[in-house]
């Protein structure tokens, strides 16, 4: 980290992950990361049973404790600060990121429902974290009656509302316990209650409100569509409802109590909410229509911004401003990626090549094609464009000449696969897609990189930062603050990528088109209706895996 | 093993494998196995060079030599008689069987070319092994120009010859080196030089002639055809020809020099030759209508006797005769079976889990389908019903979730589905097959026998010995001796099964006929030109393989 000189100002960034929050401090003169550190929650994702032995939840849920949020205030923010050898007093702004969508119910006071204590033991009190997947069954009626009705915004969402975002969530808590939905006099994004806790105010971020939150053309849903799901479900905008923000404002200033937690200075300015993704492409200098971000890591997420609107079937949303003031954002995503590549080390690998450097390099040794196979890249479903959970894993072409390097290689292919099927949706939307930056923790694979590069048939650069979001949300403190004058200009200033650092090359471009012709057809036959035996066979499983438990039960 | 008893006689069977040949003694009264002894090649499979720093050989090349034939009789015949503790005097009869389509050329008194001085470093006058690979380009237009001539045969034999049978190999000798072929006086199976070895004197027998000569209703393709082939093979079947014998047939007596070999006495009944898999039937009592044997190993073979004649589009083949006389006899294959298994442990499996055993055990402990996968099984191509060596694995439904036991218990079941195409081809082709006996090496693990039995839905038996092959041989040793008056009679008292070990369960066959119809759909999809994506990646494969060795040469 650089050095310290004396009338330097700074920023702070804090990004909220699922299981940590990590602060950076960075100088707001050209973005150096001076300090960091990371606090883990205590509570982490809460999935069986409320803490300090709570009640039990059933499957698929996933809780968070919001005072963990304000512990990473507390310890993370002075640590970071005091790593950076600073003096607090030269921090400008502060800014946040967080994953999304991960919402709470609370008082009108900003208090979390699962803070009162006649409701702590209720599970729907407390925050919904974004890979809660109980509310499925309330996400497929959303998108019936969406259809239904003709609703003019389902097309901004490609066609679906996930069981992941606000709506969902909030139906659930109305059908499942009336009595919290009732109480619940605010409904928010915990990317907004962080902004709450730091400045006294509550405000809402145009991201969340438009990617999570059906945000769109002014307003929410309309209150007869709402009603038509369930009679008591027309009041739920009141509880979302207040006037947005753009990225990168600043919604107050921090309080007497946050500057306590945090050590900074009371008053200083404190940025809207904003989603890990999305503000990485600030950090990745990657605000320009055309450059697209993919967030690589168990999982991918991409962002970019196009000058017009489109609607492109199958994305996860677009977003007036959603990523900048001043452009349509648009976001699509992998639900497997590094987590697939993952699974294959751990249980699919035999020993002596059983990590990721040994397979790396033995399937770098090799031509493209050579392997003879393809794999269709749904370990963990499809979340763009097929947006199908229940869709699952596919390789062809196995033979007894297989080997673990061969198998490791075509899922790597396969994910690049994937990211060229949501580039090419894009492209013939109407929304142009350039070149590629890669942030996130499989940027360090120079394979995968190259494979990115040959298979998209586009320049590839690397974010220049280890911490893009926490230095995204820095940036946007910064603008807050005043500090620079657009987030844009913050961007050039703050930002930092390696452009360009892998190019396609011609001949393997060639080799992987055939190549992603065959994967293209499989995605199609299998995702697309023509044969759903991978629904099927997930209906097949589950219902043996429950027989097999309920006589489990029976004759235990 | 048995006692001795004075009276008793004996016969031997010799089983020709791949690697080595095996001899067993065996009680004429009740079949009992006295002794065993097994006699490995020296030269095993020659694929890369003519023994003794000889002629390299181009790829997919195997041959043997028949010296190592010979000297099978010399050590394994007596150190079984030996084992068995009988005196040689009190064998009555030797009968032999072995792989097919392994075939030779040889002088009109039966010795092989490669034995001829001049000729033993010309690599086409060596004993070619069924696995020798090389003449696919003479079967294509063995088939081609069959069915552009509507040649009746063609459809005895699924609609396609194997490049591994004996006119695509004797093609390739005329056409790589003509005076060879021409030098070739007979061309003979290596089923039947043995018994020409044993006995002085040129037999040929209908299961070899039928299967793999294409011998019907009493002759081999006409010379108009085979001119049409290439004008110098019109003499082909002269070096075939000769009276056919039907199996289990006395073909001579033992020779002094073979007497000399074996230790037993000069005279006795010598039977005529026979292949593995079908000599395997008498052995399990498995030579009425109805009842298919399994031979299950690296690769499976399917017999089975039918009382009328059916052609079954994708089988091996069909000949009177061909598995006991009376009957017509049917065979098809798995090109993959054990293979597949064994890849999966050595090349899938991650420590601690890497073996058969541990698999097992974890696989057997889940219900019918809730590992959530279907596998085509086509690991080593699909021999029936689709005939294409081309063809390649595929595994469909794999999750994050998905454990190595999940994959190599939807592997078994592949095979058992595999299987079941073949019976129900049988079926509706009006060939019965009402219940199954297993014979080979697979029949020790008890789930996989189960989910045949289950996937099936056939009761299934296990054959009662671990020398099928050369207890079959033995069998047919003491009819052609005269012990017996006929193979069905021997079968009976000599034979030994377990019948019907394993019966279907009603729930699981309800089960597995849900994840059969996926099976069904998946193979039809890829085997049957719907989307013929496992050929497009064997040639991108071959040819980026070839690509990148021919480069390396260049710049070696």
């Amino acid at each position: 980290m650089s050095g310290v000189a004396a009338g330097d100002k700074y920023v702070v960034g804090v990004d909220y992950g699922t299981l940590s929050g990590r602060a950076l401090v960075v100088r707001v003169r050209d973005g150096a990361e001076l300090g960091t550190a990371v606090h883990e929650y205590r509570n982490a994702v809460i999935s069986s049973a409320l803490p300090d032995g709570g009640t039990p939840l059933p499957p698929d849920w996933a809780l968070q404790d919001p005072e963990d949020y304000r512990d990473v205030l507390r310890h993370a923010v002075p640590a970071a600060v005091a790593a950076a050898g600073i003096d607090p007093g030269d921090v400008v702004g502060i800014g946040t990121d967080f994953t999304a969508c991960t919402v709470l119910p609370t008082l009108a006071d900003g208090t979390p429902l699962c803070e009162v204590p006649e409701l702590r033991q209720r599970p729907h009190s407390w925050v919904k974290l974004w890979k809660h997947h109980a509310a499925q069954p309330h996400a497929d009626r959303i998108n019936a009656l969406a259809h239904e009705r003709g609703e003019p915004w389902i097309g901004r969402y490609g066609g679906k509302i996930s069981a992941e975002w606000q709506f969902a969530k909030g139906l659930q808590i109305l059908e499942e316990d009336p009595e919290v939905y009732h109480r619940a006099e605010r409904f928010i994004e915990a990317a907004d209650w962080i902004i709450w806790q730091l400045c006294g105010v509550e405000t809402r971020n145009v991201c969340t409100a438009g990617y999570k939150g059906i945000h769109q053309d002014g307003s929410y849903p309309s209150a007869e569509y709402l009603t038509a799901l369930n009679p008591g479900f027309g009041d739920f905008v009141a509880k979302l409802d207040g006037p947005l923000m753009p990225l990168a404002a600043r919604a107050g200033g921090l309080t007497a109590r946050a500057a306590a937690w945090t050590g900074l200075p009371e008053g200083i300015a404190v940025a809207v909410g904003n989603v890990d993704a999305h503000v990485t492409a600030a950090a990745a200098q990657a605000l320009d229509p055309g450059r697209l971000v993919a967030i690589m890591g168990t999982s991918t997420c991409h962002v970019v911004n196009g000058t017009d609107l489109a609607e492109v079937a199958g994305m996860c949303g677009v977003v007036d401003g959603g990523i900048s003031s001043g452009a349509w954002g648009y976001e699509a995503g992998q639900s497997g990626v590094g987590d697939i590549f993952g699974w294959f080390v751990k249980h699919a690998a035999p020993a002596g090549v059983d990590s990721h450097e040994r397979l790396t390099e033995l399937a770098a040794a090799q031509p493209v094609g050579a392997h003879g196979l393809v794999a269709l890249d749904w370990w963990n479903g499809n979340r763009s464009l097929l947006v199908n959970h229940d869709l699952s894993g596919l390789i062809v072409g196995l033979t007894l000449a297989t080997r673990p390097e061969d198998v490791y290689r075509a899922l790597l292919e396969a994910t690049a696969y994937g990211t060229r099927m949501i580039i090419e949706a894009f492209v013939e939307a109407g929304v142009p897609v350039d070149d590629l930056v890669i942030a996130g923790g499989l940027t360090s694979n120079e394979l995968l990189m190259q494979i990115y590069a040959d298979v998209t048939n586009r320049p590839l650069g690397i974010i220049g930062s280890a911490q893009g979001p926490a230095l995204g949300s820095a940036i946007h403190a910064a603008v807050a603050a005043g500090a620079h004058p657009s987030i844009h200009h913050a961007s050039q200033v703050m930002g930092r990528i390696s452009a360009a650092v892998y190019q396609p090359d011609p001949d393997r471009v060639r080799a992987y088109d055939a190549l992603y012709a065959e994967y293209r057809a499989l995605h199609d036959h299998f995702g697309r209706g023509a044969n759903d035996v991978m629904l099927r066979l997930r209906a097949i499983r589950n219902a043996a895996v429950e027989s097999a438990t309920s006589q489990q039960e029976v004759f235990a």
